[in-house]
C-alpha cells in the first residue's frame, strides 16, 4: 500500500497506492476546502501534477451537506474530480474558529459563522460523513489547540484527542469500507512527551498513516522542526507521514529532509489571490509597480502556462483591474511551481541528489 | 473583404475578412472591457466559437495607457489573444459614465470614477489610440446620448457625432494603417429622421462597417426593433452591419431577421456573474433552492464544458460558497449558449432555414 522507493538520510520517495489513483510523495495536496480549488478545474488541478486534493468535513457537513453529497453519488462526481481525495476532519475548525464553538466528551459544538446555526461534530459524525462521502483519505477528528496554550490545558487536550482517536477508528473499522485509508493524527503541542504519548497511543490502532497535526497554528519555525525531528525515531518507517497545513516552499524542503511525505497548504492558492506569486529566487508580489512595464514572464524558467503566455506587466493589469482572470492565472502559477518542487524532489530524490538540491535552491530562495 | 455567401429574407450569412483571422457573421464578440473577458484564456473564448473580441478605448487608455501596451507590442500580444480586436471608442462612456464628463466641440473630458484624474478623449485621440493598439476594427469617436432626451438635445448631439465621425475618419486615413478597419456608428436617438441624417453623412465617407449606436440604453425593445428597420432600405448592402450592446438571445435572433451581422454585449460574461444562465426554454437562475440537489446538467442537450461535467446541484453550490470556479463554470456555459447560437443561426442561414429556426427557438424560450 505504502512503498518505499528510494531514501537519502531521512528523506524517501514512495508512493502510496489507493483506489482511486496513486500518490506520488513527496506529494503537495492542493486545498478545496468547499470542494473546489479556488478557480481551478480539476482536470487543470491534474494537469498540473496533482495526484489528490485535499477537502473539509466541517465545511462540506456544512454546505452542501451530506445527504446532498450522497444524492450526488458521493464527493467525487459531485466535483468531479476522479483522484484520491483526502478530507480534513473538522478538527482544525476547533482551532480556525476559536470563540465559535463548544467541546465536550462527547465532540465540539460549533456556531457556523455564516449564518449563526448549530453544527455538532464529533469522531463518529466526521468519521461516518467521510465514509459516506466516499473519501480516499480519512483524518480522524481531533482537537487543535492554540499555539502557546498551558501545558495543563495541552496535557487534557492530548487525553481528549487520544480517546476521540480511538473513537474515530473504531467508528471507521465498523465501517468496514473496501478502500478508504485512515489517518491519525498526532497532537501533543510543543511539548515532546505529550507528542510522544500522542504517537504511542495512535500506534496502538492500525493507521495508514500519520499526521502530524497543531502545527502551522503561529508557532515559530525552529519549534516546528524541533517536534517533527523529536518524532522521526519513532514514527513507524513503513507508514506515510503527513505533515497538516505546512507550509512554505522552504518548509516543504526541510520537511521532506525530515522524512515528511505529504503536505497541504492554503499558501500557493491564498497568496495568488493577494497577488503573491512564487519564483526561484523567493516570492514577489504582482501589485508592485516595478512590474508595471515588465514584458518579462514570473520565472523564465517556469514552464507554466501562465509563464509560457503572458507578461508580468498583463498579470499586474489584471489585479490592478480586480480581473478574475487574474487571480486564475496566478493560481495556476502558484500551484504549478509547488506541484513541480514536489516533481523536482522526487527526481532528486531518484537519484539520490536532494541534499544538494534541497541546499541550492535555499541558497538561491530568498525570504 | 466582407462577402454575403447567403441571404433569407432581410437575414444573411456572411464572413468579414480581418488580417487575424475570418469573423464568420452573424458573430457574436465577446465583452473583454479591461482585455479580458472575465475569468475566460483567450484559447477557451476561441475554442467556444468565438472569432472576435471586443475591447473599451476608455478603459485601456486610463488603465494600463497608450505607452504600457505599446512598450507591449501592442494589445494583441499584451493580452494573449491573437485573432482579430475590435475595440469600442469610448463614446459609450459618455453614457455610462454620465455625471461624471463635460462634453465640448473637441472632445469629451471625463473624470475618472477610479481616482478622480481627468481624462481627455476626442476623435482624434481615440482614434490614434485604437490604431497604436493594433486594433482591427476601430470604432468612430461618437456622443452615445441617453435615452429619452429631448429632440433638440439629439438634434445638435446627432451633428455633433456627424463631425466627430468626419474628423474620427480623417484621422484614420492619415494613419495609413496597413491592415485596421474603421466602422461608423449611426446615431440620431429615436427620431427616423435623425437616423437617417446620420446614416446618409457616414456614407459620404468610405466606411467598412456600419454600427448602429445609441441603442440598449434603456429603450424599448418594439422601439429598437423599429429604428433597426428603419434603417433597414438604407443601409448598403455589402457591408457588415453591427448593431452596439445588443442583447438577449431573442434579441440578436430578431435583428439578424432584420440584417444585423455583428453583436456585442455584456449579457452572457455579466448574468453568468449574477447566477442567471441561459436554455433553450429561457434563463434560469442557478441561485433558485429548485437547483440545490439537481444532478442534471443545465442543459441536457448542451455540449459545453459545464453541462458535460457539472450538475447544477454543483454550480448551485460553488455559488452559495462564492467560489470563482462557479464563476467560471457559469461564464463558459453563457458564453457557450451565445456563440453557439450564432453558429445554429450560420448553419440554418446556409440551408435557408433560418426562419423556421427562429420562430421555433422564440416559441420555446420563455423570458
Amino acid at each position: 500500500m505504502f512503498e518505499i522507493l528510494n531514501q537519502e538520510g531521512h528523506a524517501r520517495l514512495g508512493r502510496l497506492v489507493c483506489q482511486r489513483g496513486v500518490i506520488r510523495t513527496p506529494a503537495f495536496m492542493p486545498v478545496g476546502t468547499y470542494g473546489s480549488v479556488k478557480s481551478m478545474l480539476p482536470d487543470e488541478i491534474k494537469s498540473l501534477g496533482a495526484d489528490i486534493i485535499l477537502t473539509n468535513a466541517y465545511h462540506m457537513y456544512e454546505r452542501p451537506g451530506l445527504s446532498l453529497i450522497k444524492g450526488q453519488g458521493g464527493m467525487h462526481p459531485f466535483i468531479g474530480w476522479d483522484g484520491p481525495i483526502l478530507m480534513d476532519s473538522g478538527g482544525y475548525q476547533v482551532f480556525s474558529l476559536d470563540g465559535l464553538n463548544t467541546i465536550t466528551e462527547e465532540g465540539v459544538k460549533f456556531k457556523s459563522p455564516i449564518n449563526g446555526s448549530e453544527i455538532f461534530l464529533s469522531p463518529e459524525i466526521s468519521i461516518n460523513f467521510q465514509v459516506d462521502c466516499g473519501i480516499d483519505i480519512i483524518m480522524i477528528f481531533d482537537e487543535c489547540p492554540p499555539y502557546g496554550c498551558n501545558k495543563a490545558y495541552l496535557e487534557s487536550s492530548t487525553d481528549l484527542s487520544i480517546r476521540w482517536a480511538q473513537r474515530s477508528f473504531h467508528t471507521f473499522q465498523n465501517r468496514n469500507s473496501d478502500h478508504a485509508k485512515i489517518f491519525g493524527i498526532i497532537q501533543g503541542g510543543e511539548y515532546p512527551d505529550l507528542r510522544l504519548k500522542s504517537l504511542e497511543a495512535l500506534l496502538e490502532m492500525n493507521f495508514d498513516g500519520l499526521a502530524i497535526g497543531g502545527l502551522a497554528v503561529g508557532e515559530p519555525e525552529e519549534l516546528r522542526m524541533k517536534i517533527i525531528n523529536g518524532l522521526n525515531p519513532y514514527l513507524p518507517p513503513g507508514k506515510p507521514r503527513y505533515l497538516m497545513g505546512v507550509g512554505t516552499p522552504s518548509d516543504l524542503l526541510n520537511s521532506i529532509a525530515q522524512g515528511i511525505d505529504m503536505f497541504d497548504c492554503v499558501i500557493p492558492t491564498r497568496h495568488a489571490r493577494t497577488g503573491q506569486l512564487f519564483t526561484n529566487h523567493g516570492p514577489i508580489n504582482i501589485r508592485n509597480s516595478q512590474y508595471k512595464n515588465s514584458n518579462q514572464p514570473i520565472d523564465e524558467k517556469c514552464r507554466c502556462l501562465t509563464c509560457q503566455k503572458f507578461s508580468l506587466s498583463y498579470l499586474h493589469h489584471l489585479d490592478k483591474c480586480k480581473e478574475i482572470l487574474g487571480l486564475r492565472l496566478n493560481t495556476i502559477h502558484n500551484l504549478y511551481f509547488y506541484l513541480n518542487l514536489m516533481e523536482t524532489a522526487r527526481e532528486q530524490l531518484r537519484v539520490n541528489n536532494f541534499q544538494q538540491f534541497k541546499q541550492e535552491f535555499l541558497a538561491n530562495y530568498m525570504l
